[in-house]
C-alpha cells in the first residue's frame, strides 16, 4: 500500500492542508493520506519532531512522512528526505525530522534538489504544497530517493534533553503537554527497573507532588497522578481534569522524579 | 468496502487519532477510515454517545463504528464489540455505544478479551491505539466477532431521557449543542403528528419563547425558532447567529413544547 | 479516480462533515474524500468562495469540488452544479462556487432538482448531506450532469472586488486572513511587470508599511513584510507572528501597494 502520513502547522481553517492532499493524489491517485496532526503550533518545530517520533512506529513498513513545520520557508535551509530500515521522512533540513531518525537505521539522507520532482511555478511561501506533497507522492509510488538529489551526510539535530539519574532521583523535564492537559516528560519507562517503580514520586515546582500509579484513576478525581504513558515516558495528569491548567506547567519545566 | 467510522474525544492537537489509523491500515491497507468528529469535548460519553446515535445509520451496511470516549481507560471497564443486523460497534463498555444500539437488531455483544487482536505491550492510556483501532481493522478484515471474546448479556446503558408528553404539552429537555449553538432536544418529529405542528410554540426559561417553523430563515436573522432538524429531533435555533450563546443555553436544560 | 474535495462551515465538532463522507461512499465506495476545509466561518460566504479558488486547480482532472456554505438552507436558494473543462463543482446558488468559476471554462450549469440523487426523507437543515454529498457522489461515478436537472443560463455571482491600478499605484483590499494571521489582498502578481516590484512598497492604515520581499524570513522575526503568497496574492506578513494580530487586520481593509 501507498500510505503517506502528514503533520503539519498548517491548521485546518485554511485549504492548505487540503491542497497537498489532492497534488499529492493527482501524482500517486493510489496514495492514502492520512493525517496526523496539522495542529503543531505555527513554528513549533521540536513539537512537530516529538509528534513524529511518538507516530511514526506504527505505521507499516514503506510508509512516507512527511513533517512541514517550517518558519524558514523560502530561504536558504534545505528540503530532505531520508530512506530508513522501514521507512521514508521528508521535510524541511531543521531538525523536525530528527527525534525520530535518533531511534531508525538511516540507509541514505539526500538534499531535495531535482526540479522534475516539484510543482511549478515554485511559490516562495508554500513547500509543503510545491515541493514536500510531491516528493512524498513521487516516493509512495515507488520514485528512487537518489533520484530527488545528492547524498548528505550531516542534517540539523534538534537536541533531545536527555534526563539525568543520581542514586534514586532522575532530573527530567516536560517535553510536550497534550490536549487533556497531560505533561509529557524526557523520562522513559526504560529508565528505570520495575523494583524502583513501587513508591516512586514525582515532584514539579512547589506545589506539585504526586505518586506514580498504573492508570489515570487510581487517583480520585481532580487529584494528581503520575503513570508510563503511551509513547513510554512519564506523563503527570490529574484525574479528569488537565494537569496543564492546575498546575500551570509548560514545556521545559523541571521534573524530580524519586524512585522508590 | 472496508469502511472504518471513527469518534473519539482525542482532538487533532496531537498524535493519538493519526496513530490509530496507521495501526489500522498496518492491519488492514484496504480500510477505509472517516472522522465523523474528534472533538467530543474530553470524557463527555453522553456526547460521544448522541454524536454515534446521529450518524451511523448513513453509512453502508459492514461498516465498523469505533467510539473512544474512555475516561476510565486502563480501569476495570470493559472493552466491548457488537455486532447488529448491519453494523459492528467498538467501544468502552461505559454506556457510549448505547444510544445508537437501542434501535438496532442486535446479534452478539461481545467482551474483547483475546490478546491476539491488541497492540503488544499493551499501555495503560491509549486502548484507543493498542485494543479498539486493532479490533476495528481485523473485524472490517472480516475477523469472526466470536474470536474476540465471551458473550456478553448485558452491557452499561446510558438512560436516554424519554420526553413526558400530556395533552397538547410536551416537556423534554436539551440533549445536545451544536457548533452553530443550535440546541437540539429529546423531542422527536415522531412524538408529534403533522397536525399539532400548526402554530406550535417551544418555550425554555423566562426569555426564550419561539415558534416551530420549517427551516431556520423563517424568521429574520437574530431572532429565535424552532425546527425538526436533520436528526428527527426539535432543535433550537437563532437564524444566522447562536442560540446557545444568545440565551446561555446548556445540555439539560428543560424545554416546553405546546402543540398548536 | 474518483476524487471529491470538500470546503463546509460544518466545523469538525460534531458529525456533519463525517456523516457527508459516510453518504458518499455507501453511494459510490471506490470514492477518496478529502477535506480542503471545513472551518470556514459560519455562513461566510467569499471565505468559501476564496477557499475553493485557491485550491481547486491543484486536483486531478474529474475531480469533484463540493462546497457547502449555505446559510439560506432550505429556503428557495437553489442547488447548482456546474461541469467545466477540468472538473465538477456542486454547492448551493449563493456565489460560493463564482470565484473559481469565473477562470474556468464552463460547459453546463445545472439545477439540482432530481429527485432520485438525494436522500429521503430530506431534511430542511441538512442539505449537505441530503443533497450535495449523493450530488457529488454521482458525479464522481460518472453520472451524466444533465441528469441532475434542467440548465441553467445565470447563476449567483459574488463581486470580486478588482484592485484599481493608476500610474505606480495600485489600491487594492483585503481578501481573506489566514490561520498564520497573513492578510492575503487581491492584488495579484500577474498584474505587476517584475521590473515594478524593486523597492515596491506596501501600506495599510497609518501604522503599517512595509517593503515587498522574497520571503517571510526576508526581515527580522517581529517585523511586517509583503511577498506574492502561494495564491500568486500581494500578502502581508509578519515574520514568525501574525500581521492580523499585531496590525488590527481585517478584511475589506484598504491596502496600498506603491511599486518601485
Amino acid at each position: 500500500m501507498d500510505l503517506i502520513t502528514l503533520i503539519t502547522d498548517f491548521g485546518t481553517r485554511d485549504w492548505f492542508v487540503g491542497t497537498m492532499k489532492a497534488v499529492m493524489l493527482k501524482i500517486n491517485p493510489r496514495a492514502t493520506v492520512i493525517d496526523i496532526t496539522n495542529e503543531i503550533p505555527p513554528g513549533d518545530i521540536s513539537a512537530g519532531a516529538f509528534a513524529l517520533a511518538a507516530s511514526y512506529k506504527f505505521a507499516p513498513k514503506g510508509t512516507v512522512h512527511v513533517v512541514v513545520v517550517d518558519p524558514g520557508v523560502g530561504s536558504a535551509r534545505g528540503a530532505i528526505a531520508v530512506e530508513t530500515g522501514d521507512y521514508f521522512f521528508v521535510g524541511p533540513d531543521n531538525g523536525v525530522l530528527s527525534w525520530a531518525l535518533r531511534r531508525e537505521k538511516i540507509r541514505t539522507m539526500r538534499l531535495i534538489k531535482n526540479e522534475r520532482f516539484r510543482l511549478k511555478p515554485l511559490s516562495r511561501t508554500f513547500h509543503g504544497r510545491d515541493i514536500f506533497a510531491p516528493v512524498a507522492a513521487h516516493l509512495s509510488k515507488g520514485l528512487q530517493i537518489r533520484m530527488l538529489g545528492p547524498e548528505l551526510t550531516e542534517i540539523v539535530k534538534l537536541p533531545w534533553p536527555e534526563p539525568a539519574k543520581r542514586k534514586n532521583v532522575i532530573k527530567g523535564e516536560i517535553v510536550y503537554i497534550d490536549r487533556f492537559g497531560n505533561a509529557i516528560t524526557n523520562i522513559a519507562e526504560t529508565d528505570v527497573v520495575p523494583s524502583e517503580s513501587a513508591r516512586a514520586q514525582v515532584q514539579i515546582g512547589r506545589k506539585l507532588r504526586c505518586a506514580l500509579a498504573e492508570f489515570y484513576g487510581s487517583v480520585k478525581a481532580g487529584q494528581p497522578v503520575a503513570v508510563f504513558g503511551s509513547s513510554g515516558l512519564l506523563e503527570i495528569a490529574v484525574n479528569r481534569d488537565s494537569a496543564a491548567k492546575q498546575f500551570g506547567l509548560r514545556v521545559g519545566q523541571k521534573v524530580i522524579f524519586t524512585l522508590g
